[in-house]
Order: C-alpha cells, then sequence, then structure tokens
C-alpha cells in the first residue's frame, strides 16, 4: 500500500494511493492517522488493506466528481507520517559517496540525528539558512520502522521490525556539519531539512530494498543517479546495528545515507543550492519529490 | 511556580508542588497536560498562578486526608514535561569538564542530540546497555524553551525565550560516544538516559541561572560539585546560538553541559556505572534526582 497524507500543514488526512497511481482515497473514515501507532497495529492496516480491495473508499475530495490526480490537482501532499518520534541518520553509507567525500568506508556505521520538527512535504519550500553557502542535497532511502526493535540479534529480524519506505531528503549545510566545531547534527537541522514523501510504501511492496535506483536533480541537471545496492550496511543490518544503542520504536525514522553526487564531492567551484533552485528526487517504486529553495 | 507530572509512566498527571515544598496540587483540572503547548500559553499559566495564589487547588491524590509528601508517599514522579519535541545538548560547555577530558575550550558550541524517547522520571531505573563498559554521569541545568526562537539576535533575548529549567541527567556511553567511529549521539541516546525533574521551575523563579550549584554523588560520594558560573557559554548565549542553526519550539529542551567530575574525567581505573550502582543529583532550587542502575 502506499499511505500519504493530503491537506495543509498540520490538517493533513490519512490518504491511501490507488493501485491506478492517480487517484486518492480518503482514509479518514477508517483511521484518525497514518502515525507509528498505525503503523504498529496489524488489524489497522489489513482493515485498510481490505477495504483498498473492495474498491468502496471514498475518493478524496470528491466534490468535483472528478478522481483527484495527482499532477495538477492543486492538493498539498504533507509528510506520510505524523508525530515522528526520531530520525536516526546513517553517515558514509554508501561506497561511491565514502569515495567522493575522499572518506574511509567506516568500519561500522555513523550515526547522527534529524529533530522531527525538521520534516516538510515532498513539495514544500527548502529554506536556505541565513548565512549558509554551503547547503547541499542528498536524496536518501527513508526506513519507516513498525515494531519496537532492541537489541536485535539478526540484519533479518531487523528487516523484519521495518513498516515501510520513502523517500527523504537529507538536506546538508556542509559548513554547519563540518566546519564549526560540533558534531554533524549542526548542519542537518535546519528549517524544513527534511522533505519526506510523497507516501509510505509499505515492506511487503518493496521485496528488495538494496535494489532501488535513487536519482536526485538540480534545475533539470542529474546529479545523483545511484543505487542503494551501493550501501556499505544494507537496511536491515542498519536497523539491527543501531538497536544495539537505542530503542527504535513504531513511527521512527532511519534516513539511510546518500549515493554519490553531491555538491561537497564536486570540484570548485562547488555547487551548492541557493534561493531560486528546483530540486527533484525519486526512489524506485516510492515516488518524486520537487522542492523549490527560498532564503530563510 | 514548580511544575510536575505524577503518577504511572506514561498515565501522569499534572501537578504543583506547594510553596510549602512538600504538598502536591492536582492541576488536571485546569490543564490536560504540561507541555510545550501549555509554556507558550501565558493565560493558561496565569490561571495556574492565581488558582495556587487562592490555596484552593485540591491536594493531590487526597483520598487518605493528608496531603501526599514527596518523601514516602510512594507517588511516582515523571518527568515534568511531555511531548518533548527535541533535545539539543551542549557539550564540553563548562570550563573545569573541558580541562579535565583533555579538551579545548570549544570556540563556539558543541551541539549532539538526545532523543525525547531517553526521558524517564528523575528516580526511575537507569538501564546499563548490554555491551557497556564506560556508562558515565553527567549532571546538567536543562533549559525548557517557551516561545518559538529562530534566529535570535542576542542572549537576553535568548533567556526571554525560556519557560523554565528543570534538573537533567545526561547518562552517557563514553565507548559508545568517542570510540565507535560516529559521533556523539551514538552514546548519548540508550533507552533511560535523560532522567528529568523532578520540577520544572518556571523561569521567573530562578533570577540567575549563572548562579547555580550541581551536585552529584555516586553511592553516596560526592564526584560533581560545580556552579553554572563555569558555563563557557551562558544559558541566553546558547539559546541564541542554537537557533542560528535551527528553529527551537516550545517545549524543546537544552541540556546545557555538565561541570568537572565525571568518571571519564577520573585516573584509570575509571570508576564508570555499573548495575547496583545509586546516582543521586541536585541543582540549587531545581529539587534532586535519585537513580539506581541496572543491567538492559
Amino acid at each position: 500500500m502506499k499511505l500519504l497524507r493530503v491537506g495543509t500543514a498540520g490538517a493533513e488526512r490519512p490518504a491511501l494511493l490507488d493501485q491506478d497511481g492517480t487517484t486518492l482515497r480518503d482514509l479518514s473514515g477508517l483511521v484518525t492517522d497514518i502515525d507509528g501507532a498505525l503503523l504498529a497495529d496489524d488489524a489497522a492496516l489489513d482493515r485498510i488493506r481490505a477495504a483498498a480491495a473492495s474498491g468502496e473508499l471514498p475518493v478524496l475530495d470528491g466534490s468535483s466528481g472528478e478522481p483527484p490526480e495527482l499532477d495538477g490537482s492543486g492538493l498539498r501532499i504533507g509528510p506520510p507520517l505524523a508525530r515522528i518520534g526520531k530520525i536516526v541518520c546513517i553517515g558514509l553509507n554508501y561506497h561511491d559517496h565514502a569515495a567522493e567525500t575522499g572518506a574511509e568506508i567506516p568500519a561500522e556505521p555513523i550515526i547522527f540525528f534529524k529533530a522531527p520538527d525538521t520534516v516538510v512535504g515532498p513539495d514544500d519550500t527548502v529554506l536556505v539558512p541565513r548565512g549558509s553557502v554551503k547547503t547541499d542535497w542528498e536524496v536518501e532511502l527513508a526506513v519507516v520502522i513498525g515494531r519496537t526493535a532492541r537489541y536485535l540479534d539478526s540484519a533479518a529480524d531487523g528487516l523484519a521490525h521495518v513498516a515501510g519506505y520513502a523517500v527523504s531528503h537529507d538536506v546538508s549545510e556542509r559548513e554547519f556539519q563540518i566546519e564549526r566545531g560540533g558534531t554533524w547534527d549542526k548542519g542537518k537541522n535546519c528549517e524544513t531539512f527534511n522533505p519526506l514523501g510523497p507516501w509510505l510504501v509499505t515492506a511487503d511492496e518493496v521485496p528488495d530494498p538494496q535494489a532501488l535506483a535513487l536519482r536526485l536533480r538540480v534545475n533539470g541537471e542529474l546529479k545523483q543517479d545511484g543505487t542503494t545496492a551501493e550501501q556499505i550496511f544494507g537496511v536491515g543490518e542498519v536497523v539491527r546495528y543501531v538497536s544495539q544503542f537505542m530503542t527504535l520504536y513504531p513511527g521512527d525514522v532511519i534516513n539511510t545515507g546518500t549515493p554519490a553526487g553531491v555538491a561537497l564531492g564536486k570540484p570548485e567551484p562547488k555547487p551548492y543550492l541557493r534561493a531560486g533552485d528546483v530540486v527533484e528526487l525519486e526512489i524506485e517504486g516510492l515516488g518524486r519529490q520537487r522542492q523549490e529553495f527560498k532564503d530563510a
């Protein structure tokens, strides 16, 4: 299933994208929201699945008589997950990205954090922070946790705790991240720095998370063109590993790292983002994002 | 005012500690909980203040006919704040602590994160993580944000965005934090690693946050005996600084660093914490904590 949240920021309604790929169905008669509590509730997910199969779910905002289509409908898509508990991020987790930044291949996953309040919808405006000269892009596969994960024993068990996947944009300010005398968190938590969505694709529809193509364009030019096959630590291993250091709860998110092609890895002058730039991201089967950048 | 939350974990009720320092008053008739929304609502805070002054607030759990006292009443005190958005932590922020760890005085604040799900009550059990050999203590002054803070101009303005203060225990696993190839977050986010409370003391009752004594004992032995006068970056400056890199919202918390005396700063063999140890913390005017450590 492709679960999403549609409406103005802070007042989104839960919805489902039909198998046809364009019609949105209203889930607000079945569930209050899409959050960790829902993802941990197999019976509720089964009810959504059955309702979707029956074809009886109401079309969202059907007042026009036409099913709203995703393109040109004017509907805002919000982040596909409410009440995110924490966002754990994995650094330097692609062979090609580690190489382009001149970093060694990490012996074990590098962990940093983004605050849930950095999350915006997939097509919302992203703000270049005041004083920023090194705002960078990073397309990432986001993993959404569906079951409490604590001291897991195996990567297979790690995968079994995943509820679904989404496109995530780990926007990063490299000067704040690297040159301002702190840990990476300082350059990862500016407002609007984590567009998420458009939808949360349940894990049953992603048979192999290590075989997904990821792409990112800036002003139409292809910058990142990678695959999750390049991940140093795969999704299941990342979940297992993180669960040794902290407990993961339903509704937590893991951003699993970015492939090669970020501005930081380019020759000087590095093409960092500025107001007016447009960034488009996509992951195979998980949808697309498009953000205009503006000054904060 | 001293605001707190009393009851079993996840089902705490909002309460007020009377001026007598022992009687707890029930606030659940006035407010649903103590959280960022309440702290941003001056009118609601004024209603609590007026009700407290009137002496008409019901005594909490008064069924026995006696006002419950804090010592020996059997009441559990939870963390004094619900729905914490994020916990920003400042590293190496005391002159004496930077010196004991052999670190240089930071040129600007070091930022790392704790996830809100690490927060427990002030007297709850703290778990030594599996595989840990370097679990350490850190008494800290927690700052609770009351107004949205974004690109603030001055330390004075930073202080004006503070709703109140609390005792915070920034429990830390030094091997995870320093030797495991990541940023500090890896050793700061183990479950139960952030006891908070007992109460949130509103800013009007803390005239000078840079003149508070902090103490921490392990098994009765004094280990940390510091003062916030040793802070390299004071509370107002920390709020101003952090607001340049991320937006702070009502209900966010900043752990402002720890004074000298942690296990990491002691000669070998360093006295790291183990199951069975008891840690007691206090900050002048903000109350005391007491945790027993157990194995996870």
